[in-house]
């Protein structure tokens, strides 16, 4: 199975011509007599074949007493027999050429040891067969044009979904039902739904390259608890990226409570919410806090075509209420949207139409919009043709359920749409369900809440703002590190600067002599260091020297450095003094990279001091980042006024620490399978056009096991 | 009307024994004809009087040309008469003796001079009086049960609201009505609503006032955009504290966008809403971010007596999902709500009811609560009786609507209220509008919203963690400051001193030998600073020098300092030169106060440096407050882990510093007619035991007019 492409194989779960149910039964509450209740009760129209031991007639359909008998080898197989019957089943289905499988069965790695078990070996049937396996312990697959139904999920309890363009991929089989469940009432169409619970084989990754691969998808909606495979996760996320079709992830386990709580559940390891929202980000995904949002944010993208997606944060507000354009206004800055005021001429043909309107943005139409059909299209119309703003937002409480108003809000809106059909205008408002429906039809997302409105139209702005998919950068070939590399700030520094990491010039000298040539060379100030690899905190044994600015002065010193660390560290063995340039000033930063065992290496930069460590002002990426990506995330810092001026500071030299960063990132992936992790504290940046300067380093050896 | 307590006189708003329309129209579409139509059909008792100039019959009534016609004095007056007429009508009302008038009419402030202009001749006439008027151009009031109606607000269209003990006011027409129509839908009993429009006499704080002191009425619920008045709405908040009652507050004009549009739309100042959200805070109000947290804390309030408010912030989260677990972890956490391991007595006790449950925190009881009735009550119970937490939460998607699994919770419910009475659960769940009344009725909140229902908890553990009303500081009498305290550090540092904040010693020398004699009193080192009215930023002319360690290098520093004061600013008049003891090491705060136009003097604390500049990471609070309060104020800094021994430092004095927060407070409030700003900056705080020391300050003279 390994080298087949993410997602391959799946058609079978969604639209096969024939179904078995493994275990079918006659009683509708269990597991094994739902999925055919429903496949009966809404119209699947291709062969069901229900596989009981004792044969005859489940609910009524001709039974077969195992797969190897039905007429012809079912192309999907529902198995719902109990763990210990559920690896016969699959064999059996493996062996008549069964495409997809979906286990529903619950008792596998998540009851203990003997269900891993017995889970590992069901998946190794999959990478044996070439039959697809989803689950155990999940809710299955719909595919809903096709009426195929692999669950038992209640969402289908009471009715089908209305077939559209809408795809759910859930680990969590309840997440996944309670997302299909919103969505329909929601009055969102589907296309397909797949939970991959436990994962023996078909995973979240392959869920979503499925959705992306199938033309009936348009938008994919995925509630994500973990990854246990960060590349096929990224090949998928690329699949989705390259179609077109925007991906809408609830990652769940954000905290550390929930975190924790992740890893109880899944049994799979906790990965720390920032790594995985860097991958996300950079896969080009977009990332919501909440169900509620995963179906706004859904429902929203499946009414506006790619090409009204905002290009930028900048909104202009309409309503008919002072008090309404105040929240929206806080709600808006909440999300990140910008308030521009609306260009002059604007403002002046608002005036004209409601001489006592507020025009600068949030625009109050006033009561006026009630008592004067043409105001709404006349003020509407003058908003979206200033270019001020990348979108709009038109509130109304209660326009849509008053028939009178609600015919002059058609009306507008139906204007705006035919002489602007490019504006994005999303209405904050509550409507009946007819109404809505028309209004998204005319190409406008409707969204209730005016938090939700806001962060709705924040989502696509992340959505149309997300970075282009990045060109691979090269790929260094990883030269072989010398022990040393790992074993001394001097070594470290070596290979780092090798890689583009600037470092002050600096020796190693072993006597007095090498110091004072080293001196005389480099030029005072000067710092001295002890070089040994026995020693971690050159600090606390009095191995560092700062200012030396004399040959008498670094004499002196060199000789009492020695004696203090002879002294408090005896055992040390010494290779020397490391005499280095010393800079004055600057900004502090730290710069370092971790490999994660899911996603591979991760660079991290952060200011210098309390900043990184107390206040959490750290921006991750997924390592390696070219010089723009890592510009980007030394402005995405808290802190990055400090580098850019603040407190009538100079500018710093952010250039270079781009530069820098980007160089470090560069060489962690290429070293990928030799070094778990890299420290450089500080990275000084000096005023502009005077560089940046790794200070200290350390790099942490790791051997990966080369994987067969 | 000055020196009448807030909220006085307005039972007539609500529990008129008559109501008279002035302006009543038979167009029920005209905001005369609007209150009519709804006081007929929604069967209000008292006696109507519609006002019209043709008398005659208005709406099939008998009406009246003027209310000097009514045969008695009608105790309310609905005022739907034109901008130009209102005046006239409001003092034929107060001459006539109605006790309260509401103006719903726009066309005033709101619209300009002439507007402002008769605004405020209303205004007078209701000081002039004693008769209260609400508005101009607003929707008005409503008591509820007594089916008193003095509103056109559409949301009493369709329905009059169920009458209950949740009461609304709110500035803006709008969001009354707006919440007031939720609010139904929702199912929330009402009281009383109130809107105040203009406010040109009756305000938000009156209206806050007369809900708190109504027996009806049990939660206020408030929209508020501003304050006029800012000693009124802290009568009113204490009324209702005093009365047991929460005010939930959901205060619009956070943002910069926000608050500008505020201003612009009620006309008032823009207060900072960090200064409104001190206020509030130490008012015991709740504030909430959005109206449907209005609605859904509002709503718990009225379910969950006092007795069973959360003392603490720590919840037992129950669920028979692990990802619905999962996503509740992370809402709770985002809310500030702690998720502590159960007691390993109950963890056992679970998992002797569910082997293969997670019974840390979050509970999963997997999918054995659907098949196994008993598990749900005894898991209940088992987690009621950890007194770990001081809340549950109990979620579920879908049970409410399945009637098999209705009854297994509803009997699990009823069984865990009757046997832990005082116990908190919160439902997350979705159910039918009567499952949920029934539920209420037993004393459980429900949430539908994950995020929704954890906000909720976390706003009520807010309420019940809202500090004890303070008891008044004593009020210092404020000593007349010297000009000199306005006129340079030394100056301002001596009042600061006798106030109790501590200053380092220090002697203004005004000569050499004065220096000299204030070295051998103080000790070395010492710090020389320029003392001079005209020079506000020394260090720029070279008037400061640290580090000063001997006789003879004070000497050469003190002529040398004057030298260069005398060069780079000829013209400053010199008043001598600081000789300061000088302190090493310590910690830099920024200590300040500042008068609010609205709300009096604040103090506010930050770290120095970037953090309260860039960071904004500063506290704030009304002064004066006590020690404890100022501590809590440093410990609700980010960076407040620099002050308690992060990175290896010593712990900070961080008591010192709370006592001269606390002096500097008590200082702010005695001398607020006479200091607009102070700022120390820094005060340094030492090692504990040490103390903390304000090395430079400024004050701002500022005179407050006497207000007669």
């Amino acid at each position: 199975m390994d080298g087949m492409p993410v997602g391959h194989g799946l058609e079978a779960l969604f639209a096969p011509r024939s179904i078995a149910i493994v275990g079918a039964s006659d009683d509708v509450t269990k597991i094994g007599g739902r999925p055919l209740q429903f496949l009966l009760k809404y119209g699947y129209t291709g062969a069901i074949y229900p596989i009981n031991r004792k044969a005859g007639q489940v609910q009524s359909i001709a039974a077969y007493a195992s797969v190897a008998q039905t007429p012809e080898a079912p192309e999907l197989a529902v198995i719902a027999v109990p763990p210990a019957a559920a690896l016969d089943a699959v064999k059996e289905c493996a062996a008549r050429g069964v495409r997809a499988a979906v286990i529903l069965s619950a008792g596998f790695s998540e009851m203990g040891e003997e269900g891993s078990r017995l889970q590992t070996l069901i998946g190794q049937v999959a990478k044996g067969s070439g039959m697809r396996i989803v689950g155990p312990n999940c809710l299955g697959a719909i595919g809903v044009p096709q009426k195929s139904i692999a669950t038992f999920s209640v969402a289908l309890e009471s009715s089908f979904p209305d077939a559209g363009s809408v795809g759910i991929v859930s680990q969590s089989g309840n997440l996944g039902s309670f997302t299909l469940r919103l969505a329909s009432e929601r009055g969102l169409g589907i296309s397909r739904m797949l939970t991959t619970g436990n994962e023996c084989d078909v995973d979240i990754a392959d869920a979503i390259a499925s959705l992306a691969q199938d033309p009936g998808t348009s938008v994919i909606l995925c509630c994500m608890e973990t990854c246990r495979n960060g590349d096929k996760l990224r090949q998928a996320m690329a699949l989705a990226r390259d179609a077109g079709k925007p991906l809408v992830v609830l990652k769940v386990g954000v905290s550390e409570a929930g975190s924790a709580a992740a890893a109880s559940h899944t049994g799979a390891l906790a990965c720390s919410d920032a790594v995985f929202d860097a991958v996300l980000r950079q896969g080009g995904a977009i990332r919501v806090p909440s169900i509620e949002q995963l179906l706004e944010v859904g429902h929203a993208l499946s009414v506006v075509e790619s090409g009204r997606v905002p290009r930028g944060n900048k909104v202009a507000i309409l309503t008919a209420s002072g008090g309404f354009g105040v929240l929206l206004a806080d709600a808006a800055s909440a999300q990140g949207l910008a308030l521009p005021r609306l260009a002059q001429r604007t403002q002046e043909r608002v005036l004209s139409i409601v001489p006592f309107a507020s025009p600068a943005n949030p625009v109050d139409m006033t009561a006026q919009v009630s008592s004067k059909p043409e105001v709404l299209a006349q003020v509407l119309a003058a908003v979206a043709e200033d270019e001020t703003c990348d979108a709009l937002i038109l509130q109304s409480a209660n326009a849509f359920f008053v028939p009178r108003l609600r015919e002059v809000f058609l009306s507008a809106l139906t204007q705006v749409a035919r002489e602007h059909p490019a504006r994005l205008i999303l209405l904050c408002a509550r409507a009946p369900q007819d109404v809505r429906a028309q209004l998204n039809a005319m190409g406008f997302p409707v969204v209730e809440g005016i938090d939700a409105a806001c962060a709705t139209l924040a989502a696509l702005v992340r959505f149309g703002a997300r970075e282009a998919r990045p060109a691979a950068l090269p790929t260094e070939a990883a030269q072989a590190l010398s022990p040393d590399a790992f074993a001394t700030e001097a070594g470290a520094k070596q290979v780092l600067a090798r890689a583009g990491v600037p470092v002050l010039q600096e020796v190693v000298a072993r006597s007095r002599e090498q110091a004072l040539a080293a001196a005389r060379d480099i030029g005072f100030p000067l710092v001295l260091k002890i070089v040994s690899p026995d020693i971690a905190h050159k600090t606390e044994v009095g191995g560092v020297v700062v200012g030396v600015r004399s040959e008498g002065q670094l004499i002196d010193e060199y000789e009492s450095l020695l004696a203090r660390v002879a002294q408090k560290a005896p055992q040390a063995r010494i290779d020397g003094v490391l005499v280095a340039q010393m800079v004055q000033g600057g900004t502090e930063l730290i710069l370092g990279s971790k490999r994660d065992p899911v996603f591979g290496p991760m660079v991290m930069v952060g200011l210098g001091g309390i900043h990184a460590e107390i206040m959490k002002d750290v921006a991750l990426q997924p390592a390696p980042v070219d010089e723009a990506q890592a510009l980007a995330m030394l402005r995405s810092l808290k802190a990055f006024a400090l580098l850019d001026g603040a407190r009538g500071r100079p500018k710093a030299d952010v250039q270079a620490a781009a530069r820098a960063v980007a160089a470090l990132s560069r060489f962690a992936s290429a070293q990928e399978r030799h070094v778990a992790e890299i420290d450089v504290n500080p990275l000084v940046v000096l005023d502009a056009g005077q560089g940046a300067y790794a200070l200290d380093a350390l790099l942490v050896p790791d051997h990966m096991e080369e994987t067969p």
